[in-house]
């Protein structure tokens, strides 16, 4: 028996596939002809970025446009002249075999990662080092080979599992993920939750704990893998997979159902998405509208700034789809740990804290105003609320709501038809907002409480930096006095309050979040039902 | 006339000195002798260090260790292998004379940090530039000659003044500063506060407008210069001298006076102070004890921790000269954007929401233990208070008071003396801290608002940042009602309450927080004197 980091619940009796550890002995050769070797280099990457642009299709329609965007930023690096350049000049000067210029690059760049301890900036690491094991094994004439599974309830081991590695897996024949590395946000353990499938991350050594074709019980309740299991333990990790799957199947009741709590009220239990696409997922899982609509995936892992038009069209497609339930759509949240590849950003000691969201469409307005001509045009064809996002003043937020009162001037005048009673709302999650929530409830039709970053700021702790993540505490008692403030604020002017942080989908925090009066659950698909059944029995 | 920013005030009539531009010409040699040429390099590095070493004293006498502190950091670099190893490779590899390998690595230097967009790393860029040249000068055998200053009512006017400008500088002649670039925050800036004397900075292109020897009236109230005036004018400037000068005689007469509000209340005015020797400033301004003792200055500048004794000496010696008036003592908050050479740090994404202050001393007992032995043992010869920075939880304030409890039962054990009673209290500069005061409030002694980090961390938006500095506003309500929050909080229990940021300094603010009942107002010395003469007023 071992345990690791439960990362993603469920059961799962399944036979080991073990990935390959790709460690090719690269050896560098002289070579003659730089021109031949730049044109085999240039035939990798051709071939790379066609495997990839397959894998990302398949990605998107198994996993969501949120997890196949990883693909995307590998795609750009195939194309990033710098990267190739490098290669290309290693050749160039050294006179040697592409493989060897393109190990020595890849070297380099992850001694100038692994110097930065940032988790962003280990992510970075990770894909580079997984395009470039990609280029590799196309040098080497081995192709897009995947792992070969020839069985049906496939466990799945390895020392850690790549966007490749988990995006060309014939999913339809795997149970669960096991892996020497990784924490609960590892993309092994985000895949496995978006699979619905049991991993356990952060096991030290099950690679060399297992062979191909062991049986093995995996508990991703309790994070224990059990190696070659005794038949006594089969029969009672089948009778926990039985309970599990039962409740699973309760839970899918609830799709259709509207949420209210025991004593009558109703709550809304709601979506948050990233994609247009990803309104599917919601209704699927019996969201009820959607809280949050990140629009930055439409700027990201693109050239240029997408158009209007390309937006109105996004905004539509969700707001049709959900046939008048409501639709939150937050304007532009970029900068902070989000950048644009078009769009120059000032270099910044504390990004957190830096020139983000409303601060920076405030000072573009040239970027904002598209977004918001988009927005009122949608507004047409559905039931959809505006909400901007870091507002720390009342000023600021007249401000913004006074360029979309010039748009709405502007589509009146082209004929152009809009929702002019749409509702303007404002994100909580900047501390200085939710202690003066009772003099904002006066301006805004609602407010929706961002905790990721109002638990960041109020406790000053960034929660991505694993050296301060420990003081990160949703339940910290300052954090539950705003988000009490904030929600009484609202109901006193007559305005609502809803919730889009990771807090409004944590099993421990909703029935405190309803008993304060939370009008509103937006969550990730996935925590949906969950939620609807906690509230329900209240 | 032309106007810029007015960054110290005060009047002043003189006559221009201008400063040469060094735009020394360098050109590149070969050289045959590699060692001849690193000796050279070696020998101007030398004479650079004894002319830092002097600098450094100077500045020590007349400007106070803060300020001298900044040439530590210049002996540093001097001694720092990369920087000096940069140059003798190239002076190696490319066969060139010291001047050009120096300027290659200095260019090298200023093109990296200035792609920084950040207020820090550009200060850092200006410590490179500022010790390059003066390499270079020693290169070229000038020496360490300072700007001539042969009349008594010098006006200094120059492009920018480096810390070793100012230091260097004949102070007993110089009457203001004019400058063509900077802010409020330049080193122009601080230096001309420091030496109390008018300046006015970001003039764009004061010195081509003026030559040396004519004649300028500097307005450090309004930020206006006006070359070659008429007689009028003269006459018109010298009874605003005049007054100036009256109410700074003014002033005067308060340094011994205790602060209380004309109904009799009773509120301290005292300063904060960086290194033990500032004491004598805060004294001679009329301070009525120290309400922030920053002790991360005994840790910087140097190549390891300050031990036990070294810190009990100086923590003693500020009680003894404050006869018993009260010192606030904070303990090490290192970390953010304050780093030590010989203590390794990770490298953060977010740093002011990161490892610093209590969480470092909480994780790293063993270097905190020493400070709080240190701390404890002066406290038998005055009226030391320990306060802890950063504390976003009671149970941190509770892990910290354990661990002075342990040191206490160390110091009874080991026969050495300390008050038992000393009082503890926390800095309130989380947002969190200020939202529970009421929860803190029954645990410590006393607060002390850090409204530097407070307003910082409240409103999201890092006041280094030139992007989003137009956020960070003392004023904002929500701000204003934290400060209150944490004010009532400390007196229904019985505590006092302070506040050590700058805000307690800032004339706008002080007739607020009086009325809030603030207790005690920590400030720089220099501030002293007016914020005593608002609350008698008042």
């Amino acid at each position: 028996m071992k345990k690791g980091i439960a990362a993603s619940r469920g059961y799962a009796i399944g036979k080991v596939v073990l990935k390959e550890k790709n460690e090719e002995v690269i050896v560098e050769k002289s070579i003659q002809n730089v021109q031949e070797e730049k044109n085999r280099l240039q035939d990798a990457v051709n071939a790379s970025r066609e495997q990839l642009e397959k894998i990302r299709e398949k990605a998107e329609k198994e996993m969501g446009t949120d997890k196949a965007a990883v693909f995307s930023s590998h795609i750009m690096l195939l194309d990033d002249p710098e990267f190739i350049g490098s290669i290309e000049s290693k050749i160039d000067t050294n006179k040697i075999n592409a493989e060897k210029a393109l190990k020595d690059v890849v070297d380099m760049y992850m001694d100038i990662f692994a110097a930065m301890e940032d988790e962003y900036m280990k992510e970075r690491a990770a894909d580079i080092k997984d395009v470039g094991d990609r280029i590799t094994n196309n040098l080497l004439g081995k192709g897009a080979e995947g792992m070969n599974i020839s069985f049906n309830n496939a466990v799945i081991v390895a020392h850690d599992l790549t966007p490749s590695d988990t995006a060309s897996l014939d999913k339809s024949k795997v149970v669960a993920f096991l892996t020497d590395i990784g924490g609960r946000t590892s993309h092994s353990a985000i895949m496995a939750r978006t699979l619905e499938i049991p991993a356990i991350v952060g096991l030290g050594d099950i690679t060399n704990c297992v062979k191909n074709g062991d049986t093995v019980i995996v508990d991703g309740i309790e994070g224990i893998v059990i190696v070659n299991p005794s038949s006594a333990q089969i029969e009672e990790y089948k009778v926990k997979m039985e309970q599990f799957e039962k409740e699973k199947q309760e839970l899918k009741k609830l799709v259709e159902v509207k949420t209210k709590t025991k004593s009558g009220k109703r709550i809304e239990v709601v979506g948050n998405i990233g994609k247009s696409e990803d309104i599917h997922k919601v209704l699927e899982n019996g969201g009820e509208g959607v809280g949050l609509f990140r629009t930055e995936f439409l700027y990201m892992d693109r050239d240029s700034m997408p158009t209007e038009e390309e937006q109105f069209e996004s905004y539509k497609y969700v707001a049709e789809k959900l046939e008048g339930k409501p639709l939150v759509i937050r304007t532009l949240d970029i900068g902070g740990d989000k950048k644009l590849p078009y769009l120059e950003m000032p270099e910044e000691m504390n990004p957190f804290l830096g020139y983000r969201a409303i601060r920076l469409c405030l000072d573009r307005k040239d970027i904002f105003k598209v977004q918001l001509r988009a927005l009122l045009r949608a507004s047409a064809f559905g039931n959809i609320k505006i909400m901007f996002p870091m507002i720390s003043s009342v000023n600021e937020f007249l401000e913004a709501k006074k360029l979309l009162e010039e748009c709405k001037e502007e589509l009146r005048k082209e004929g152009k038809a809009f929702n002019d009673n749409i509702e303007i709302g404002i994100m909580v999650e900047i501390p200085a907002t939710a202690v003066i929530a009772d003099e904002f409830a006066k301006y805004v039709d609602f407010f929706s409480i961002g905790t990721n970053d109002l638990i960041q700021y109020t406790l000053a702790a960034d929660r991505m930096n694993e050296k301060v993540s420990y003081i990160y505490d949703p339940m910290h008692p300052a954090v539950l006095k705003l988000i009490k403030m904030t929600i009484d604020a609202a109901h006193k002017a007559g305005k609502w309050c809803g919730m889009c942080g990771e807090m409004a989908g944590d099993e421990r925090a909703i029935p405190t979040l309803v008993e304060y009066g939370l009008d509103e659950f937006s969550m990730s698909a996935s925590s949906i039902l969950k939620a609807k059944q906690i509230i329900m029995n209240m």
